[in-house]
This record gives C-alpha cells, sequence and structure tokens, in this order.
C-alpha cells in the first residue's frame, strides 16, 4: 500500500440517521433477531486507501456478482459484545484485542491493513448511536453481539490479493443458549473425514475461510443430538477446539493436582480467543497453585496450554480423574460441556463436580456487567437523556 | 430440503433483456475485462426451493450485510469457456463434467442441491443470448469465460446450513497468458507455513474457501518473480497442483520408460479437474505403452495417478531424466513449466524437449475450436442472422 492513500479515519466519521427506526425486541429473547438500526461502512482500494466511514441506516448493500469474497472468500471478521450493566452503563470487553486480531486476520487473508484503534473507536461509536435504544437500562445483564466484518470487493475476477474491499461494522441479536448452559453440552468427536484447521492453514485467523467447510460436519453433529463437533487433530486426535469456541479440559493428574488444560496456539490449529486469553490470565492469577491470590477453599490448579489427546480424557474419565470441561468463546460465552461421543464410545462429562467452571462465569460477567472495575471493561458514552 | 419444495428448472427462464448492450472489446485482447451483457440468477430458500430463473442485465446485485457467504465462505463455483470455433460454431468443453463437479462442490459447502442438467441448460442459454455478439464469428479461436457460482443469502448469522442462497452465472472476458505459454512457467515450492489442502478439508471441491488462505503464498511468489506456487504436502514434499491446476510431471524412469505423472483425486489434496481428467483420457487412449492407437514416432508413455515428491524430481533434473512438467486447467489451458524453485535450489525443467505437451494442446484445441468431432463438444445454437 502506498503511502500517499488515505488512513482510515474515525474521526472523519460521516453519520446519516435512519428515518425509520425498528421496533426494539427484548435483547436475549427467542423473538429477538436482526440487525440494529445503523451500521458503519469504509471502503478501500489500491488506489486510494480508505474512504471516509459511513455511518448509515442497516440494509442490504449493492455488490458486483464478480467480487472477490463471493468466488474466493476473501474475508474476515470479529465478534464481540455490547453488555448492559447491573449499574446502567453499557461496556465493550476487551475490544482492543479484537481489534488487533482483526488486523491480522485481514493480514492473513490478503486485505488491506488498518490501524486497529480507528476500527475501535468505529465500534464504540456505532454502540454510542444504537446502544441506548438496544439494550435498554430496564433491562441490564442483556447484550449485543457486534460483528465488523472486511470482505474484498475486488470485481475484476483474477486470482490476486483484492484491490478493492470493505469493512462494515453491525449489530444483532443474539439469542441465549440457556438450555445447553444448564445442562452442559453434549460434544461429538470429528472424523477423519472432516478436519478443521491444519499447520500452514488459516485455524488461527478468524477468516471466512475456517466456517464453511465445517457446516457439513456441524449439521450431521446437530442432526444426531450434538450440540458441537468436538474438533481433533492428527493421528493421535488431538483435542482443537469445540465447535467455534475454545476447549478447556479440567482433571485430576495422576499425581493428585487439579489441572486445567487447553491447546496450545502452536500450529494454527486453534483461534486465539479472547475469552481463551481472559480464562488463563484470571486462573493463572486467582487459582494458581503457583500464584499467591488462592481462594478460600477452592482448591489451587495447574494450568496448562498444551497438546494433549482425546485417549488422556479417555483414560481420565475411566479412573475417575475428569473433573469437567467447558467451550470458551464471546458466542458461547462459558459453557459446559457434559458428554462427548468418542467415535461411538461415550464418556461423560461432570458438570458442576468442581467449582471452577462456576467462577469462570462469574468472574467474567462480573467484569462484563460491571460489577467490579476492570481493565478490561470499557464504558460506551451514552447522551444524558 | 422437502420433496414439494420447486426444483431449479430452466424451461421456465425469464429473459429480460439489457437495453444498454456494451461495447464489444475484442475476445483475448489486453483490454478485454468485465463481463458479457447478461447474466442468469436464481434464488433458493428452504421453504420455496428454487424461484425460477432470470437472465437479466449484468450488474450488481443486493445483499444483507450479514449474508452468509460473506463471513463463513459459503460458496463454490465453476470455470468452463465458450470457445469461438474455426468452423464458425459456438461450443462448450465437457460442460455437464463442471455441472456434476458444481453439484458436489455445493454439497460439501452445504449449499442447496439442484439437477446439474438444469444448469447446463441455463450455462447454455446464456451463451446462445452473449456469445454471437460477444465472441464475433471474425475471431475464430476467441474465448470467453464462464463462471457459474452459488452462494449463501442466509442472513441470520447463526452458523448452520444457509436457508437462502443464490445461483448465478457470468460470463467474463479472461485475458490470455500468452509470455507464460511461449516460454514456460516459473514455480517455487510451497513453505511449511502455508498448506493449500488437507485430508479431511476442500482441496478436491470447488469452494471460495480454497481460495483466499492461499493468496498470501501466490503474492509472494509473484512478487518474488514466479507465476505459482507448486503446492507440496506432508513431510516428503509430495507434490500436489501448481497455482490453482493440476500438475503433470514427465519423465524417463530408471529403466528406460517415460512416464506422465500426476497426483491422485484420494485425500482431498487436488481439484479433479476435467483438463486434467481429459489429458488422462487422452493419454491413455493415443500414447499409451499399453494402447493400441500409437502416434508414428512419437515415444509411447506410462501415464501415473500416483504420490511423488520433489525429491523424485530433483532426482529426475539431476540425472538428465526429467523431460518437462505443465499445469492443466480451464483457466490456464496446458502450460508448461520452466523453472521449478525447491526452497532456494533451482530446478530447470526443459521446455519442448519432447513433444507431449504440445500435443496435448494441439489435441484438446482441436476438439474445443471444432477442428474434429467429439462427444466432449457441445455446440451452442446461434439464431441464424
Amino acid at each position: 500500500m502506498a503511502t500517499s492513500t488515505q488512513p482510515l479515519d474515525a474521526s472523519r466519521l460521516s453519520i446519516h440517521l435512519t428515518t425509520t427506526p425498528r421496533e426494539v425486541p427484548i435483547p436475549g429473547s427467542k423473538t429477538a433477531t436482526g440487525c440494529t438500526d445503523h451500521m458503519i461502512i469504509a471502503d478501500w482500494t489500491t488506489e486510494a486507501g480508505w474512504s471516509t466511514p459511513q455511518l448509515v441506516p442497516y440494509g442490504p448493500m449493492e455488490m458486483m456478482p464478480s467480487a472477490s469474497v463471493l468466488h474466493y472468500s476473501t474475508s474476515c471478521f470479529e465478534g464481540l459484545k455490547l453488555y448492559r450493566g447491573h449499574d446502567g452503563n453499557l461496556r465493550l470487553f476487551r475490544p482492543e484485542a479484537n481489534c488487533a486480531r482483526f488486523l491480522r486476520s485481514a493480514q492473513r487473508i490478503s486485505l488491506p491493513e488498518f490501524d486497529p484503534e480507528q476500527v475501535q473507536h468505529l465500534i464504540r461509536k456505532l454502540c454510542e448511536i444504537d446502544g441506548p435504544r438496544w439494550l435498554p437500562k430496564i433491562y441490564p445483564g442483556r447484550f449485543l453481539y457486534l460483528r465488523p466484518t472486511m470482505i474484498g470487493t475486488d470485481s475484476s475476477l483474477g486470482f490476486h490479493a483484492p484491490r478493492a474491499a470493505r469493512l462494515f461494522i453491525i449489530i444483532c441479536c443474539w439469542p441465549t443458549i440457556q438450555s445447553a448452559d444448564d445442562t452442559g453440552m453434549r460434544l461429538v468427536v470429528s472424523t477423519e473425514g472432516s478436519v478443521r484447521a491444519w499447520p500452514g492453514g488459516t485455524g488461527a485467523s478468524k477468516v471466512g475461510a475456517n466456517y464453511g467447510p465445517t457446516v457439513q460436519a456441524h449439521v450431521k453433529a446437530t442432526t444426531a443430538g450434538f450440540q458441537q463437533v468436538l474438533w481433533v487433530f492428527g493421528k493421535d486426535d488431538q483435542v482443537t477446539e469445540s465447535g467455534s469456541s475454545n476447549l478447556f479440559t479440567i482433571w485430576e493428574t495422576t499425581d493428585g493436582r487439579v489441572e486445567i488444560v487447553t491447546c496450545p496456539l502452536e500450529n494454527d490449529l486453534v483461534l486465539p480467543g479472547i475469552t481463551r486469553q481472559s480464562i488463563l490470565a484470571l486462573l493463572r492469577e486467582r487459582l494458581d497453585v503457583e500464584g499467591s491470590a488462592l481462594l478460600g477453599s477452592v482448591k489451587p490448579v495447574t494450568v496448562a496450554e498444551r497438546s494433549y489427546t482425546m485417549g488422556e480424557i479417555q483414560a481420565a474419565a475411566r479412573e475417575n480423574r475428569l473433573l469437567g470441561a467447558f467451550a470458551a468463546g464471546t458466542a458461547y460465552f462459558v459453557t459446559p460441556v457434559s458428554y462427548i461421543d468418542y467415535r461411538g464410545e461415550g464418556i461423560e462429562v461432570p458438570v458442576g463436580k468442581v467449582p471452577y467452571v462456576a467462577l469462570l462465569q462469574e468472574w467474567l460477567a462480573d467484569i462484563m456487567y460491571g460489577k467490579v472495575e476492570s481493565d478490561w471493561a470499557e464504558v460506551v458514552e451514552e447522551p444524558t437523556a
């Protein structure tokens, strides 16, 4: 990109409000679908750089049938939530981490670069405008889902890095998945015929290309009564992700410690989740055997980011050492796992046997909904009505 | 899909011609870009099935920002060419093979099913309308490029098989790559950090998700002066594809035979190319050692679909047994390779040393441009002016 082209500049945001605002559903309710009233759009070309960002009414976009994204999957996105706190404030959770990852994903999929802080400003601006009405103060504890997205709009149909792209940010209602939360999710281990990610692929980036190819296995799993696919990798069935969330396993080691283990970030096999990273930090700070700030009666844990296999989970279950498992991500938050089907063998996973999942849910929710002060929460300004 | 929903039905095609036809560039010329005057569109939903196909003026389409294809890469496509024959006729090359593969790709990426024959009818109809003007009879030997595409248009943003989709067919001008044709392509072997396909992935389907993730390596290669990436797989660097084409290697075996070898279709590592399949058939029919119809002075060959490695190419080059290599696909036709950079070691590949590449080009072109009769060529009807 030539240095003379226009950088993405949130301060130039041009605002065009809708004249026909939608009726606001109760956020989090089953009937809450669709997006909020507005979206932000910025276009990019190799020649000009970034256009002036526009906040416009949410609605259809025009695209050439030959647009790069439709043929070559030149797309990446982010997922983060806007929370209505118990203190009445709107908050984002670690948005700078999402924006930094958004840039890394764009680089991986050959889309243009931008200053992540400018995207963070744009996200905040959209939340300032749609947040107050779509997350009414009378419903504390509710949230909306934000989806910053970038797509290749180059219409030349040649196979090269897109010479035109669009960045857009939308906000959607996202149903809570209450049933899975209560009783735990049932997972089915992926088969050899369906592999989510591999070294040298894009598993560590949030690009569209990770998703479409896995729908088939997901549909098969849900049709068979499971909530998600547990993606394994390699001949030894290394445990990687659960659906589109990071997976954590809790067990007692053979020498009697409690260990919480998750797949490492090496090899591009799993997404570097922001919930994952936050959980690791909280565990290390508050519950680690080496740490000082142990919590009353809760047994300290060893936190491990390392490759582990379905065989190890099987052995722990057989020896009564399996204490729990949970998926962690923005969409599914922290959701316990109750059952794993491993090529026909059922593994029962205890739910609620140890307090760690509930503690993590509480600690994270307290930050997201403003019960405790944290650097991880960013308050979104609202006009005083 | 419920059986009561509407199937895709080409006979119901509704035709809306443009009132502002574009000026036609000389097909194949460097200035020929963009698409022809019309496109065909058909929409699908789980509830209704397929809509009445529409032939409409080529132009932008409307899409919701939350459309499945933009986030989850639910897209697949086909590539085939319309040829203006030396006898004045328009021809398609094995379109039924493209349509059958189009269906398989749609199934792999969780898009709706259709009768491939109906897509073939729609392709033919679009060619009948845009072919006569865009491939004038005064330019025999020219071609246009057809791109049937299907995308997930479901706007619910949930992760599931799209409940709405669009099939469209466009025709584009495609520049001939004359320079590469003449002197042979320079390839660079992919690195560990960039792997195109994996067993259990989508390498054997023509889905968008195969392309975006490989742009980065392609850009790096072209910046370094190469035309394409030679994709290898596994610790032993198995030879798979070249760019988005199948790769064939010609060498003398240690026992003195001529062998033409290409990667097998097992393991989902390479696309089952229609040019690939046609080349294998032609070689087996006309040049195989076992066959009867040997060609005058041309030495017969052994045709092999089996895994082979960069080490074998290296050894053949070192022992002066490497006779040639070529990429084969719709976009690049049959293009010789002149040089392979293998992790810094240069391998010179002979161009024109043996007659097989030129023979295959001639045999295929003779069918495509109607110099010989063949079941593989389908004549497109034109109105008698």
